[in-house]
């Protein structure tokens, strides 16, 4: 993939978060990393969203060493570099304080699966991620934020849960491809909503029977899945 | 009816639900049934709709052998079979994730007639139906989830009560035609969403007086209706 | 004033309701009396908004005889009749099933006064009228929720609280034209959505203190109103 | 700053209030004052924002005596010219009965920082101010609001909590310039959405952590300031 192709799909990725209404204001940003794994490309720092284009993307490698572009890259490029170091299913992230899923990082739950819906794309809940301590935000906020997401997701395939809520902030999402990260984040914020919702109106209301979660898992991602016209 | 008008009207019904915002991303499906009862037009599996076009619907039969089109039916097509073999008052049918209709559905409630605005439309409660077993799920999901459905409406009229919400899933809606089967639906999402309310500010908020629900649904659907220009 | 002229500003009335999100599907109806109050003109019963025009509304005289227009007149006519025969400050009136003041009917709760924003229109709550008896349905519906409404006001001015909850149905709303009804009902609308989410934070949250509304309500509409460019 | 300039500034601003919905009706206003504390400009009162020109808007003095103008300015004018005479740091002001704030102000409670999104523009709670009292509001309602508002940012500096929830009424913001008391506003209105949710959800959800709450409000506003393009 040339750098251009790169450019182009993080910048439309990141102008799909606000034409979606994921993002307020400059809260959020979508990544990508290239096949090779070589090159990461990021929305840069507090840029408006109406004058962004591929050329303000900003190109590092995975150490977040700056190869090309005259802007800053986004404070949080930290912590998406971690989760690309940790996991090789992950082509591209997003981060957002989307409305509904940051409520529930702020409320310090975890989203539940309480549905059909959230079956269909999350085999199970959603991991609610403590935040730093004083002395890892001291030495590395961003980057130490990252790594307690890829503590959280250990031992489990990042691409069955493709999300985590970190306590106090809001979600990080991702997928193979940033395009996916794009649909999962607006997924995301859809599920929460409804859980919100489902809560409100129910307390107690109890998770998805696992037999049902699993099959329309299945039948969407498994190897005999027959949800759409591929596979 | 010719095949080439059921699929206009399928389709149509398809787009009506994405614009007025009771589908988000491919979450959910309209069919309909010719008069005669032998074939079924449906939405295919998993098709963006902004590309959606006639061509693009399903037919088979009310056993569900394909007749016509090339590409696969929405996984729902089973549940809606059933329906159709099981009452021959339906002639279109609507299945959606709208927002607060799923949230009673995840919440394991019924839809209880609140208010009049109701009572126009719904001749009593939208019943919660139970989701198939496990072994109803390994041996033929949708078809089950039809079947379930079908036995919580034995006994009733189907069109005085077009609707039902199965636990942990969504709401299935149908009408006389399939026009009606999405008014019905977006209805239905309006009183959800009004119980929602009405809960959240009176947990114990009282049914509608039988004498003014009765009123209400007889001025608009009974015999001597006096709503709207005909009749 | 001359008929086409209660027609063009009855229309757009009902035009506006739609277009303001205070009536889905054909849930509402608009209506004004003539200045010599001989003559009212109501929308029509069940016609869709989009196809809606002048030449379509109905004129009767104060006991509801037909005067001119080949169309029903809305089912509710019966009750603005009331309205208008027991109020001659009231010019036009407005009944909706906009969403949050509909809730508060329907947990048959009255809309108390909780702050300026309320204040500003309505001096005190808005009260919850009790729905007609089995008896006064059978004898005549409309008529007599038209009348439950004048009951509940008798001994106030109906301009300084312009609506009322009917139990378990849902808001009408008045003024001194059919302009400032539907400003009005657009204003009980947001009113009741703001007392929702407030109770919702704080269920025992107090109403405004009665300096602060009476302050609110007399700079705005007072003999010394300052709000404004007239006055 | 010529006062043709200062009048385009605050139109816009009072435009910007409508256009992203921070304002219904004529529920708000927005004022500036020049650089050498010489001339406020401010809204007229009660004008419709679909005719609002530059034109319109009302130059006085900071004790509020006519300049230039024929309108009337907002009754609020005495409540922006306390703010002005006590911080010179502000240099505008926006006054809104945004919804969920509003709410806040209803329901008496301050708004917490729940969460990260808040720490980036508020150096911890926004303040609820109690209302005037009944003498006060006798002699002079809207200057003693925005004195009352003055005493409680007392010891504070006005621009790292720039905004205050005055009890039974709604929210006051400001900022450096006009344009970032409009920013401020939008950004308290979705924060305030934000806790909402979060407390219907958890009602006993914790403040942030204070070490992250000062990370993200340094990182963005210090003096070591690294998010954005900027310093």
């Amino acid at each position: 993939m040339m750098l251009d192709e790169l450019r182009r799909h993080v910048c439309e990725a990141n102008l799909a978060l606000k034409r979606t209404g994921l993002v307020f204001q400059t809260w959020g940003n979508a990544s990508a990393v290239d096949p090779d794994r070589k090159w990461v490309c990021i929305k840069p720092s507090g840029i408006a969203y109406d004058r962004m284009t591929p050329e303000d993307m900003v190109i590092t490698d995975l150490e977040g060493i700056p190869v090309e572009g005259s802007l800053r890259p986004s404070v949080d490029l930290a912590s998406h570099l971690a989760l690309y170091r940790a996991f090789p299913e992950i082509g591209g992230i997003v981060h957002t304080h989307s409305h509904y899923a940051t409520c529930f990082a702020q409320a310090r739950r975890e989203l539940p699966c309480l549905g059909t819906t959230h079956a269909d794309y999350f085999e199970g809940s959603v991991p609610l991620v403590s935040p730093p301590s004083r002395d890892e935000v001291a030495e590395d906020y961003e980057g130490n934020t990252g790594s307690c997401i890829v503590k959280a997701l250990s031992g489990g395939s990042p691409l069955r849960r493709p999300a985590a809520l970190v306590a106090g902030h809001g979600p990080f999402v991702w997928g193979a491809t940033v395009e996916q990260a794009v649909e999962n984040a607006g997924v995301l914020e859809e599920l929460a909503r409804m859980a919100f919702h489902t809560f409100s109106l129910e307390p107690d209301a109890p998770p998805l029977e696992a037999y049902l979660l699993a099959k329309h898992f299945q039948r969407k991602h498994g190897s005999q899945a027959y949800y759409g016209q591929e596979g």
